[in-house]
């Protein structure tokens, strides 16, 4: 995830979501009540980026058509684009089998990472054995 | 992720990383020793699953061809397909911006998810509100 590296600095407590309670019962939260969003562009399938999403992250993402994040370095939420202008449009969200890990496919203005890349993976290839379905 | 629900079990206890040294250095794991995984179809784009590896998972994954993960439910290593039949043969992986997260582009062999469905992401669209750049 970009620029977000510690843990969250004031867990949640439990309290009413502000979700549907039908979303809110099939979110599988970590220890800081945050989900797992990857950020999808829509049309190349481009993997952007991943980031943190709290109840009240993905309220706002599901109505406002822009992406909210949860900033666990900041401790605060986190419009994307807001500051660089690179925002990110929503198009479709899902959540994963198991609850626990949001698909967000957006229209990406410019680059996604903050170095400037289009994407937070664009630059760090780890030289991985290729595999094959005939080994 | 896919039918992994838990907390790990076993937090690693500080110890040399099995991986080089350099790419052990940049990895920003979390309170588990793990980071995110996001698997992605290389030739469709399609965002498969998301699961966790620590040092020994990504190790395998980057030396073997096949995909690893630590599941948090089972408390052990599972490499993908194994039981399935439904392996990931890798292509690339990659490491975000900040270290905390793994892009996995794979070939995958049938169904990734254990409900049967191609993707994790299938059947879950949450109906949120589309966004457009010029509002």
């Amino acid at each position: 995830m970009c620029r977000v590296t510690s843990t969250r600095s004031t867990p949640s407590a439990p309290s009413p979501s502000i979700l549907p309670t039908e979303l809110a019962s099939r979110l599988k939260r970590d220890r800081d009540g945050l989900v797992c969003a990857v950020v999808q562009q829509h049309d190349s399938g481009e993997v952007l980026m991943v980031g943190w999403m709290d109840d009240e992250a993905l309220r706002r993402t599901l109505t406002s058509g822009r992406v909210t994040f949860w900033s666990r370095s900041r401790g605060e939420y986190w419009r994307k684009g807001d500051t660089s202008g690179h925002s990110q449009h929503v198009k479709t969200v899902a959540l994963d089998c198991d609850g626990d890990a949001l698909l967000v496919r957006v229209d990406q203005v410019g680059a996604a990472c903050h170095t400037g890349a289009r994407t937070c993976f664009g630059d760090d290839d780890l030289g991985a054995v290729e595999g094959h379905r005939d080994e």
